[in-house]
């Protein structure tokens, strides 16, 4: 859960904020986030403000490095080439396919809970992107495709993600579902936290697999939004993972601390 | 899926096998596994054999370190407190308790998938303990409690572990409920594999927490073993996360790749 808040909020797909406290008030209104517009649009309009406290280009954890295997690059080279580039305002359109970044934290502003310490809170890193060494641990990319309201995630699994021996753990494979489900829905439906996960196992995945994890939404029905989502083999011939994901729209409200 | 298979193979919670190829075989021939007592007596009975491959005394990541607060400091000293010891006999016994020691890989006779190569393989670790910095991910012990067909695990949740800023990764709390319902199913159905994990998530969780993991039996249904699942504080008074699981019992020949 709470993966996926606030997905929207700035093109850094990171930026989402504190669930209790202050944070980030001072920064930007309810009503700022409040945009009349489609998901996509407010997704741009408030990409201008920049809010990451280091640098106006944090790395993007999802480009090519050298732990891709040729599988893996293969596969991102062939949505990467259906996808229109990431600029504020989408000329040169090429293809369907929108790639998002990734970055390894949430901002410094946000405020956690209320056991949080300073010390924590500094050091504190996304659960997916917490390994330094390439390759360890999630090698992933997430395009989004807006029109078919779907998203592909190419996933390479490290040789840390261990569950039975040379497999990925399950709980490794529950926490892509819940991010690429996420990612999806938050694209959608704007801020959101995980309320259910449901997740049928039905072949291990051997370390070291390139697969691809297609989510594509089922239904909106008022704050719900439910998600499908498939773990296939790159050519989707053989099917490791069934899952369903449903996620509740949060109030900006309640992400700024008016609710618990 | 997979964190859970072989629990009974050896005291030592991680000595599984491997799923496809040679493996095990020219150690220990099916029959040893195909004990007719229950499942404990089966996990003693094959304890004197030592499988660890580098020490006959492998580091037990779960027992106390610097990393622990107060909190969890307390909650493992009250288990711990009503827990007999974990002796070849358990004379002695305090409690109806019993600590269930934890490692960070499977034995290296673990052959893994086709696509795993030798140095992945060497360089394997188990997912809830890949990250060698105490205190930075994943902090907790499990204890099983035999007449009750129940365990709890104490877990404290540490800051690389984040998902929306502050709070735990959904994902990291599905990681770790598919690993004590998983070990509480392996404990008395003994090798089984995740099916399904179906989680709910009631409130978030932020980083730094203590939380306890309740599993217990709900029904074992020929090869199905049903566990259901409460996240709490540890106190009991606030519900984090429930759930359900699914294993399915697998014979010792799957885990020795008599069937992919």
């Amino acid at each position: 859960m709470l993966g996926h808040i606030a997905r929207r909020l700035g093109r850094m797909q990171h930026v989402s904020v504190g669930l209790k406290g202050v944070s980030l008030q001072q920064l930007l209104s309810k009503e700022t986030h409040r945009h009349p517009q489609s998901s996509l649009e407010t997704h741009r309009s408030i990409s201008t403000v920049s809010l990451w406290p280091f640098s106006s280009q944090p790395r993007d954890f999802s480009q090519p490095n050298s732990s891709w295997s040729p599988e893996m690059r293969k596969v991102y080279d062939h949505y990467n080439a259906l996808s229109f580039p990431d600029t504020e305002n989408g000329e040169e359109k090429k293809g369907p396919w929108r790639k998002l970044p990734s970055y390894n934290r949430s901002i410094k502003y946000a405020t956690g809970g209320i056991h949080l310490s300073k010390l924590i809170q500094a050091k504190a890193r996304l659960f997916t992107r917490n390994v330094k060494e390439q390759g360890a641990t999630f090698e992933y990319v997430v395009f989004v495709n807006k029109e078919e309201k779907r998203c592909v995630c190419v996933f390479q699994a490290g040789h840390l993600l261990e569950g039975a021996p040379g497999h990925v753990h399950g709980g490794a494979i529950a926490t892509m579902i819940d991010t690429v489900t996420g990612t999806l829905a938050g694209f959608l439906s704007g801020p959101i936290m995980t309320a259910n996960l449901s997740i049928d196992y039905r072949s291990p995945m051997p370390l070291d697999s390139v697969v691809l994890i297609h989510s594509s939404l089922d239904r909106i029905e008022r704050r719900k939004t439910y998600i499908t989502c498939k773990v296939t083999s790159t050519d989707e011939s053989k099917l490791y993972t069934e899952a369903t994901a449903l996620f509740v729209s949060i109030g900006v409200g309640h992400l700024f601390g008016s609710r618990n």
